[in-house]
């Protein structure tokens, strides 16, 4: 921490948050608006979002791009209640974060944070807020950056900062100052509006810049605090670079956690979660593994290489892989065993249930125990419609067999290898459907011999 | 760029390339020759002259070992109309570009390269050449070393190369010197033959050094220039750890061109390009994926985690994987939807057909909107031959199919799940082929019993 | 090396070793035993135990955890004949050494290891030994830490050893020594016993401390070398997180052997092999392959891509992948190629044979030559035993063909697509089982809309 940190973790009181989230993002080269961007299968502003709900928001504005639907779905999705503010005039920040006036209005302590500085963690926007439990009229977040060029810098004293200067503007004792300003503020309910609406706009740019505010706070002769976080956690999103390097931060932070809590993984920088995963106690997981959104492991789990889930839930003892895709509503039970080339879509495999190579199970229940054949196929859709699949425990269903649904197989019941089965087959019956065998012998022969005088022939005529 | 650098990137005229292609490559431990190992799926010597002529070159001429006749394939493969130059005798590099007489003896300015040093981009012989325009007689290529040890300083005095010295021949106040000789030169066309004719061999090895052009110029009273790069980009390879180093950087270089065109990578270090590669806008590419030559990706198409594709073409919101396999000249027309486990070889997929899950379809057209059920397989070999298969749109192919080639399912037909189709199918035709179910009652119970007394009679014996 | 180092790779005597593994490794988070957790597929211990043996010593004594028969019989596996001693109470290193009282009291020169501290090598372990060898009674191992905070600092004068200073203990002069005490250390046979026997528990924390040997080797007169590594190597395993930067220190190793060997590692830092993986020369590795334990690579083969190989052997010019998996005894001989979404175990494949799609070969053997086609799966478990399928030289199984095992296909026969084997078929001769084709003009439309009003009426009810 730096000197003046006046953040305390413990100690914080609620406060609301005004998320900026209006901006073009015209370097992501995109049609997505570029807060719904997604880093570990949660959007920009997600992050966001969740961040300063964990913190302990008492309230949330977003401020967004008129008409846009899309992201005003997402704030109602990840922030249910949260007010949305369409930002018509793009004036600078103060400006924007004015137009959630009514969340200055109220007298609460105030955080504005941006949807595309999506790092930042539930414990600094605690920080910021303990910050101004401390006193603070405004607490800016800072970080000490290797190399502060470009960066607006903090200036401090005896712990205090007296002001935010740019670049452009800063002598160059200032500029060798190191404190870069994160942009985020916190501004205590008993100044914010004030604050916001004394900033004016006569600068080169005429925009409203919420930096102002410290130079007025000081001014005013209020305390002006500052919260110090890691140069990583500072860094905005301008362009899909950026983007990924937001990614490896998040999924840093996921594994670590992972591993800590007590998964080992192989090559941790080969695994990607989403921000939701969750991971038991002893289970492994090989290199190269992709965790979309919705999926649950339990402990003792071992999932191998090249294996892709979402919305799956794993109980303990599950091993799958490698090459397993999982989606879709998946549940696979207490050591159910799946391996190479298997797809499991909106599927119950009840415990120890096996499926061991290149088969697709989809709108399918699986009994305790059965034994799904390599190849086998549920054929859940009639081109129209989608049908279920149902096998009793203790079932066996011999390889390459077609399950035509809906269709019902019964406990114990016995499937023939390469059947196609379109009918019940009830517990414990063997049910076979398939070709008789004629062997004709000599015949591979004579008729390689034909098809190789044919591709002859057709050469010398070709 | 280090002072005296005098490279102007435009106003550059034209220039003879001749790139040094002879090395003998021991510690790649290979029998192919070092100048073909590939990078980012074009041979080193390939990225060498891709990048000449992209810089303008006029005229090119390969120096390789006699008798490669894959070298001087590849040559003219990348760069037709080239001239080769066997290299009989090894006496050094400026012995090396005077097999290239021919191409000394027009006049022209030359630049020397090297065909083991691939990462030397256009817009640097661009500058070396421009260092010729203005006036130079000789320019050298040189870079910043972290650690100068090793390299031959390139010695300069108020902005003019004065000469380069080799580690051994440096004063202790040269090796302090850190700009690093990075190999390459540019000769003005009006002394190139004359100073490379001059270099003589009067050194411990007894071989004529292209770096002695320096010295003989200075000494003429000629102005020598130095254009400098980064050190990486001056890196040759010698080993296989050398050559991923440099995979490492095109690939960089790669991942970030497609990201800041509107690609979002996940995690751009585990996606892997061709130097060929065409990315599209609103691209989404999930980490995990391995992209060969001659691959073409539209706008909007995701390309999911574990998929490997060569020689294809995605037309625009184009959706695959995971675990897709492309090849040998699929198309996939706007709106296509392949997903796991499928392969696609030699096939055109027009809009809007799906394949999702376990397929295989090589030498095929697939008509628009036609859904290919899981597991369904187009039998294109007989053994001697490859026929053709071809769907008709809006068809629907029942799971776990064979489509015996060559075959023809007409548009909006129907093929019952877990057929092999034999002979054509008209339009809107029904096709079913599979044996009748039979399903005998208790029959599973009692042959399980069966099998469970065989094994136990066998361990009991055994 | 640093001031001092002692050590002569050449020259060395034989050493007992014992390693201590009795560590409870809390921070796993594991019921396995910390010892017992892999890297590149061999247990933390495992690799400890290959690199003292590979150093020479002559005799192995492990501590470990009393009643632990998990750990005694990896002991057993890796270091047939090592003798195992219980650790009851946990009272420091030294008194742990001395669990193995009897491999002190035969008088031979003496390393401590630690089973938790993988990545030491055999030839340190030799420099360790040769130290003794060069008239030292006791070596420490020792590095130059880039941050020592933390690290009992070893203090030298003249070369010798004359401290391990604890950070608590040490001065502000000493504090900025960087030479890290890496806890390893050798004995000379004439003074081990003593002096581990010498070493007292007055201290902080009542226990005995391995590193005290020094103060009291010193005291006597006698001389205490330094052996320098590495810090990287020094680094010992408490958490997951250590564990898998410790697999990345291996994997390292591993691919920079394999690519000086000859291999092209396209993306190094996405292959991972086990600790016993051969690799031939001319190799090609494409991104993202994992190798498990027991795997042979011959010569010119090529590995491509989301492979999965682990107990498999293959000989020169092989072609597997991209999506291959391999395992259980898999040999693939010269020339055999197999495609995507193919798994082989316990088979073996003669040469030039071919699977190149979406089967599964399983206790099999297939004929040199034989072409296996898309989707052939031999059916080899029958819910209670495994069979075995037999295929003869250049016989050709046609698409989505099921081998009923057990069943032997001659040389030269050939099945039709889509068949379901359930009987021998002779050598050269034609095997079809399906069902026959019946087509319906026009039912696919009536069918379809059929299927769609009742969709609609479904949806019109619901």
């Amino acid at each position: 921490m730096t000197p003046g940190d006046e953040s305390h973790p413990t100690g914080h009181h609620g406060f609301t948050a005004i998320v900026l989230a209006a901006g073009k993002g015209t370097r992501m080269r995109s049609d997505l608006p570029k807060v719904l961007h997604a880093i570990a299968g949660r959007s920009m502003l997600g992050h966001v979002l969740t961040a300063v709900q964990e913190a302990g928001a008492t309230g949330i504005s977003v401020v967004i791009e008129p008409e846009r639907t899309d992201v005003a779905a997402e704030v109602e999705a990840l922030a249910p209640g949260a007010r949305v503010h369409p930002q018509v005039e793009r004036l600078g920040t103060a400006h924007a974060a004015l137009q959630a006036r009514e969340a200055l209005e109220g007298g609460a302590d105030v955080i504005i944070a941006f949807g595309d500085t999506p790092l930042v963690t539930a414990d600094t926007f605690r920080r910021l807020s303990s910050a101004l439990g401390g006193g603070a009229a405004v607490a800016v977040l800072a970080f000490e950056a290797a190399d502060p060029k470009g960066y607006g810098r903090v200036l401090t004293e005896g712990g205090q900062v007296v002001a935010i200067r740019e670049e452009k503007d800063a002598s160059e004792e200032e500029r060798r100052v190191r404190l870069g300003n994160a942009g985020l503020m916190a501004l205590s309910g008993t100044h914010a509006l004030r604050l916001l609406t004394r900033i004016g706009n006569d600068n080169a740019s005429g925009e409203y810049y919420l930096t102002d505010a410290v130079a007025l706070a000081v001014a005013e002769g209020l305390r002006v605090a500052v919260v110090s976080i890691d140069e990583a956690e500072a860094q905005g999103v301008n362009d899909r670079v950026q983007l990924s390097v937001a990614e490896a931060a998040i999924q840093g932070r996921l594994r670590r956690a992972a591993q800590l809590g007590g998964a080992t993984l192989i090559a941790p920088e080969t695994v990607f979660f989403s921000a939701d995963t969750v991971v038991g106690r002893d289970v492994t997981i090989e290199p190269h593994v992709v965790i979309g959104p919705g999926v649950v492991i339990g402990d003792g789990c071992a999932i191998r290489a090249f294996s892709h889930l979402r919305d799956a839930r794993l109980m303990d003892n599950v091993d799958i892989g490698p090459h397993v895709r999982l989606r879709g509503g998946a549940v696979l039970e207490e050591g159910v065993h799946l391996g190479n080339f298997v797809e499991i879509k909106n599927a119950v495999l009840h415990a120890g249930a096996k499926a061991s190579h290149l088969s697709y199970l989809g709108d399918a229940e699986v009994g305790a125990g059965a034994n799904i054949g390599a190849g086998t196929i549920t054929c859940n859709y009639d081109g129209v419609n989608k049908h279920r699949t149902s096998i009793g425990a203790g079932a066996f269903i011999g390889s390459n067999s077609a399950l035509v649904a809906p269709v019902s197989i019964g406990a114990g019941a016995l499937v023939g290898a390469g059947s196609v089965i379109v009918r019940d087959v009830p517990a414990d019956a063997l049910a076979v459907a398939r070709g008789h065998q004629k062997t004709i012998e000599g015949l591979a022969k004579s008729k390689r011999g034909a098809m190789l005088a044919a591709k002859a022939g057709k050469s010398a005529k070709g």
